[in-house]
């Protein structure tokens, strides 16, 4: 169930549907920005939420929110395009996501990510929710996870048997390979030159420019296609299933 | 152009283009939140993302950022499945979306609204914004507007015709229509009573439900369909192109 | 009975008192700014404070507030004396102030509002406000109202009929007559042109002053004269006297 | 000159006079709390108003602006009436009021405080005020200096004097004089035991109310007469306007 | 014992032994700040960590937590070394040492504070910090105190009489005859003129600098030496155990 | 050379020394929460100071800042003695400290980290300060670096063959072993079991104490000694110096 494309008497009806996964939702959440001479700008939320509304196909018990597309993309800031929240307005936002969700009865928020930039404010943020509650010895009344969709059992190991060399960290060809199974229409080509970009450290968005001229980190995208992407979000799919079941029916302690 | 489906150099080409249009960019804006019993939580949001996106097939030299699909709607926070930021939030949030587009070049920045409840949070963020600017005698580098989609040249007066009685202020059936006409699988249909719901003043979420049982105020949606959603949006890109060239094109004083 | 003139003790029996009025509380609020080339900068917070306390003249079971006199004047910061909370700052104020009302047992807060750019600041506060208890599932122990004072009923139709033209929307002559009524020793008169000033949309400070040279928008204000100040305000007496009974009357849903 | 009872180019013309004070504004701040039992709740924002428009009177080149009428008072919230700003939203209010009146070319602005509890969130404010300036090494273009009106020269000597026992630090009867003084139709009488109120720390609201059960702290009110609050203010009002000279005059290092 | 020397359990121990300062903790408060040519930058959180953990020494019953080495410094940014929170930050970090210290009980927490321009922000936080309670008619759990080390009883008589002219209030004989007591290997010597520093108000770093060129406010901190310093902690000692207990010992109203 | 034992002239003159290290600052960075059943709560601060000063030691051109040693810790907050910053408040006060070190003129600013919960805040901090700079296209003037003793180049592969089990990632024999080195006179002992405490993921404090009842997560610290502490110690010094000065050597892009 895709909460935006339903009724509020439909999501209150899963949530007292007594399933499974009543109580728990999955936020897709990324960021949009530069990915690279040919990677879509918004690269980041598709990739999530691509995966999870193909997961909520093959299982309609599953719960997706809308997706959480703008995250924290300050380094990128300098290729036009790209749109950032400081950490603290990130911070906010999540939190108010949470507030929002926990009040209706949901649990166990599920955020599945797509923006590597976007785990430090994450994590930070689930402690900043946390602390109001720790301070006064109270235990709130939901769980939350991150996941990076790349990181779902079994991906990493595809993505990297598919890509054993040019992978990279940003504008990555798997990333950009499922915005291509997804948007075969939106395929991008250029030239670009070294093969496979440079690494290095990530500071603010002068100096990432300055590092990483046309916008990749260690990737060479041209290998994406269509099919690998398809293959990436096929793995995908049922990882996300059994993570979010696993994730739903922990105990807590 | 989509910004989320173009690259970053596309969007550099763009903002260098010399066209009329490409310092301008049209954020799609509005809220996830209940509309009614047959309505989509997405209603807000979906309307102007469908204008838009229609008035960029239209005329491709129109750009549109993602969309902002998160506003106020702590009134509905009693109805499952609605989000809402905090004012603050909210605030921090629009914020953040001028620094980053006008960052890259973007000097007009015209927001298209789809929820009422938006309005005063947007109109307090662009003095807030402007205020850094006020206190020390210097003029932002950018403009920024608000417009809702059905106050758009023409589109209001449409849809009191089409909707002579029943149209309301929540959960209207042109607002329901338009996503028919979008998304026309995921049509609702439900027995409500009575046919145009009440009238009343809008406070606190356990106010709201007790004042409007179902979510709508003022509105009779089921005369909604997908043709009359065509015939809004078919007068709305128009509409909206017009609109946005003359604020692009408006000389500063 | 006006709050600051009172001791504690005296506020204290009002609360219990057991009246109609006795938890209603009215709030004048303003802002203090630039008002044209004749026009007090005081005007917004006086006028209010002025149809305020006429009120309670007539009907001593009226409790009035302290005025809050400074508001979001962020346009008007080009033009020497006028003084400007952000959006933000206000916010946080608005809400102390309620805060400590309702701590007393005020239930119904009613702000009596003399300047139409706070109009969409408190509308923000009363849902920041809100949001606190509607995250949660509570409903909060008070009511909030916003009302302009011009917007009280019968009101705009006399200031209509008295200056048929040149009205405008800001500096108007029926704000500036409201002053000159309460304060005849400081009338003040200035060679302006246009008789009747430009109108156009708000922005930045720099962008105000260009467009409104001498601060005036749409109005004429040399129309204003203490007799018709004196008309305005013995219309706005009665009316807001029965506006905040009738709010002070609403049952809760 | 009173800024609110002024029009905007009456202060830009003093701001350009050209003489000692015309850079110079006055800013009456005090609170809305409970003076005991029979002092105003204004008290502590009346005060400063009353000396500083005396002293406008007798010298029309000063300029005062409007009166910062919510201080913090944390403290006194278990007394009805009071209104109390959070020390953060003091802070705020505080910095937009210089950084409009800065804004306008006042380079030396004066606060003429009227309570105690503001004290150490208004200095609190000023060195937020100049943090942002100290941080990147820059001088501020404004000067900011914090008096009590009680700390005016001699005016504290005089108090004592009037009142050898029994003045105390809260509802004094020095303030409650001055207010007498003033607003003569407004004086309260009450009996009250002990004749002079115990001292004590203070701390939460709570627990003022609990050592301070009728809200006085230290100080026998009664003494206080309309004729020595007129003693008080007029040797308050020279001393205002020698101090703020001195200000005005003091050459930056 | 030192909190930060102490493990979980031990603590737990302290917090449950029915000692009558069981719940009350001590918390050394300062600043990392410019002392003049001679001074030690940590001179004022090292003076009231050497004084608490003195008294720890001499009384184990004591708990005192790690040292809050960085304070409100900022008109001393002009020097280098210097480090400054701003108040707002300042005052949330107080706000959370509160909130943790007292999740764990205690009840009476005791800021020893060695730097006079922390005073002001530290009450407005303790404001701030009750502000939470008192707006809704609550008592904190616990009670906070604030003691400069040097007005300790008998404390500053003493410094007095050791250094009868040259005190001063900045770079004081006795805060780095204090710190030579602990570090004697770090006793600096400089040529400064004139003897006795100069006297002035504080604004911001620039004019800070300008008024006071190496940092002291008439001081002549040469006077210091070990012996006299180990003098002050010697009368500071039980001073502070017998302040502490009386804290401890105060009955809440 | 350490700040807070050095006047300000001699950081003055450091700044303007010239050398490799003359404008880089170490800044140890830690948290003081339990440590399971032996370890000091100041663990996590102590150890970065403990080789930070070490380092210095060993090379006086290292400049040393005070210890930053209350950091994030939301998860520890069910175990006395913990003390926690919020997310939030922790990412002000590290601004503040980095607007403070910047405004002397340090260009590279360097934390060592003790504590692994600090991570993502201290990352998320250094992007909200960047993004300052990259709104606006400017460079900043310094360069942020984070470091975890444990990550210095060797350390790691030291502690793994020192504890080949039982190593864990919370009250590790490794720091525990460093702080004994240090504090020999403070090594607790304590009958504890399982040897091996369990893992699992981290979330509020009371999830944290029913998973971790005696706060220890996969360690068995009885394993350490101060012998082995000082191994670590000694491996640790030459790493940091070697990792500051490639830092202090990098060329920006």
């Amino acid at each position: 169930m895709l909460i935006h494309l339903s009724s509020w008497p439909e999501i209150d009806a899963r949530l007292n549907a007594g399933q499974p996964l009543s109580r728990t939702v999955v936020v897709p959440i990324g960021s949009n920005e530069q990915h690279g001479p040919t990677g879509l700008l918004g690269t980041d939320w598709l990739c999530p939420e691509i995966i999870a509304h193909a997961a909520e196909q093959a299982d309609e018990t599953l719960t997706v929110a809308p997706t959480f597309n703008i995250g924290m993309a300050q380094h990128h800031l300098a290729f036009a395009g790209t749109i950032s929240l400081r950490p603290s307005t990130f911070m906010a936002a999540i939190t108010d996501w949470v507030s929002s969700l926990s009040r209706h009865g949901f649990e166990r928020i599920y955020f599945l990510n797509g923006h590597g930039g976007n785990v430090a404010t994450i994590e930070a943020t689930f402690s900043e929710i946390y602390a109001e509650w720790s301070f006064v010895e109270e235990q709130p009344p939901f769980v939350l996870k991150l996941r990076n969709w790349w990181d779902l059992p079994g991906v990493h190991g595809l993505c990297s048997s598919i890509f054993p060399t040019g992978h990279g960290s940003h504008a990555t060809p798997s990333e950009i390979a499922v915005t291509q199974a997804a948007y075969p229409d939106r395929i991008k080509t250029a030239d670009y030159s070294p093969r496979i970009a440079p690494n290095g450290p990530i500071r603010d968005a002068l100096d990432y420019r300055a590092r990483f001229p046309d916008g990749r980190i260690g990737s060479d995208p041209a290998q994406a296609s269509p099919e690998k992407g398809q293959r990436i979000i096929d793995a995908a799919v049922p990882a996300l299933l059994k993570d979010v079941a696993d994730f739903a029916g922990e105990v807590r302690p």
